[in-house]
């Protein structure tokens, strides 16, 4: 997608050297953060330069290339055994980012000299990104049209390119549809306490050209009452083997008020956001995060500078559930880079076991 | 209610002096204002140094106190007339402000001599401070049997002691309750844009003592459907003759998230609040204010300075609708310091029609 009129993705690979998009300043400052070395690629997850499942995952594919290419020729095993270790504990629940490490670490495995070893690393962190990029375009062209021209799309938290590789997943068939012309117009909720619409989602929007308005969480009642919302889509952070999501805090409130008011609701998500080892929403454990940021608030000072303000006094207590879970019952289709799938249990396992088979057939191709 | 474990009103007269609290500037300082005449008075109203219906109609009944005390002998009757015109235009749509100006100035124009003017105007000034702590006083009274033992209330925006002169209109059944040691426990909502939540009700609850937890908005859903809800208390700024509420934006979604959750959902406000002129919430026109409440905060920074910080990236785009309306349907009761009232037609007009027959008797007692 694209940035000052340039496109860009969120992470990439320039010889030895991984680039990101910084995205703890955004929107305020746009910068390409440098990794020299596997260990600054880590250290660019760990501090969350780079956030989003898919995003992570990519960066974590080309950090394991980068340890693949500075591994010493006698020691080359254990470094990158060590590297793996590294990466893994950078965000110890991301699921995207243990996968792309095993099959960096795999295509290597499948080599017989070390120079091919390296040529295949580089070549599989390729491959991982591109991946992720092709799902996301695909859920672009897939769920695009489901937008009537004009359509008022409503959108919560951020799950635009930024948390990919690049179009995004929820954001993906607006993106299509305003290439197409359709005129897509996206109210993004801010999404506190994190305000990753206001920092990400606005940004995203405002640089790719489509027209949107930021709104306070507290204004998406008042949008479906004016008959504003054509459709919601939203991203997922994980989808049970019964269509339950599991997402950004505010997401089941959005649902309801959708489905109280007979506007559809999707749920935009690549394959690897679908979890069939979780039966249903009730085994999801909601991370409770901390306190100061629902208590503060940070943003661009008069002087410049990037600054955290405390709106609640000194002392005042707060709660921080981080996620929530929606219901399957609430949600009218699933967009997936295979298609629309409805929320019911057997169409969920079916495009798993297809996705399944493909791999398969894939790896005995390449096996 | 308690500050600093002092009893406080939000307004008061001491000799010719008003004093306020300055909620400009809390939760992160609490200032007592003084205004020495009218002028001050008044510029402290348009300044917002003083908000809620409830405490700026009795800022201005005293400010028109102090008007009577500063009038002169020769002049007096123009100067009255040119000091309601300066406080009539400090919050144009303020119709408790109105009401005030008007119940003092008649109170004078009663009196046969200036001294007994002067004396009238001082009188009814505190009078109409009285009665708006006795309302809600009574509100408080009235609905306090409705929370449960240990009940956990969820209230949105600010309609604590705060916006009326003592007690509040959606937390005066809280103060008593917790009071009379039924435990009552609150989740505040923060209540982007302006952040009431986060910056006056839980600096109220917490110097009152009542246990509280601070929300993101985003997180109202959650917690219903958690079941950690028990009811909703919250304020009005108008209600029609059919029921419909108009109320800080957020107000609506929470109605719906209480109904869908059978969670009953009340609503609190003294006779004033009622307007038997609109006949529904269609009538009621919604204020949209401006872009940069959304796409800013204000808060206190790490140097003890109060900086607003934004948010969204230069040029972005908001909507910022500051109400919502809420039919009545999804209303189980008014609480008034007339008695819990239904959310129908007949009730409201039986109420206000009740309220005006003891005001009328009162004014032919005294007339």
């Amino acid at each position: 997608m694209r940035v000052h009129g340039r496109p860009y993705r969120t992470v990439w690979m320039e010889g030895r050297v991984v680039k990101l998009i910084e995205q703890r300043r955004l929107p305020h400052r746009f910068d390409i953060l440098k990794c020299p070395t596997h260990r600054e690629t880590a250290q660019a997850i760990a501090s969350m330069a780079v956030r989003g499942a898919g995003a992570i995952g990519a960066a974590a594919g080309y950090a394991m290339a980068q340890a693949a290419l500075e591994a010493p020729a006698r020691a080359h095993g254990a470094f990158l055994e060590q590297a793996a270790a590294t990466l893994r504990s950078t965000r110890p629940t991301a699921r995207d980012l243990f996968y792309a490490i095993e099959r960096v670490h795999d295509a290597m495995r499948r080599a017989s000299t070390l120079a091919q070893a390296r040529e295949a690393a580089v070549h599989e962190a390729r491959c991982l990104a591109d991946e992720n990029a092709d799902a996301c375009e695909r859920i672009g062209r897939l769920g695009e049209p489901l937008l009537p021209e004009g359509a008022r799309v409503l959108t919560h938290c951020n799950a635009g390119w930024l948390a990919f590789v690049d179009w995004g997943s929820a954001l993906a068939p607006v993106y299509q549809a305003h290439r197409r012309g359709k005129r897509p117009f996206v109210y993004a909720t801010e999404t506190r306490p994190r305000s990753q619409g206001a920092k990400l989602t606005a940004w995203e929007l405002g640089e790719e050209g489509v027209p949107y308005a930021l709104i306070a969480d507290t204004a998406c009642g008042w949008l479906f009452r004016q008959g504003n919302v054509d459709c919601v889509i939203v991203g997922a952070d994980r989808i049970a083997a019964n269509g339950d999501v599991a997402n950004k805090i505010g997401t089941y409130t959005i649902a309801l008020l959708a489905h109280h008011h007979r506007a559809p609701f999707y749920v935009a998500a690549p394959r690897s956001t679908f979890d069939a080892s979780t039966p249903t929403g009730d085994a999801i454990v909601i991370e409770e995060r901390g306190e100061e940021e629902v208590l503060s608030v940070s943003g661009l000072a008069a002087d410049g500078s990037l600054q955290q303000v405390r709106v609640a006094a000194a002392g005042a207590r707060a709660a921080n559930p981080a996620f929530d879970v929606t219901p399957s019952a609430l949600i009218r289709a699933f967009i997936t880079d295979g298609g629309l799938l409805p929320p019911q249990p057997e169409a969920i396992a079916a495009f798993l076991q297809g996705a399944e088979d493909s791999a398969a057939s894939e790896a005995s191709r390449r096996g």
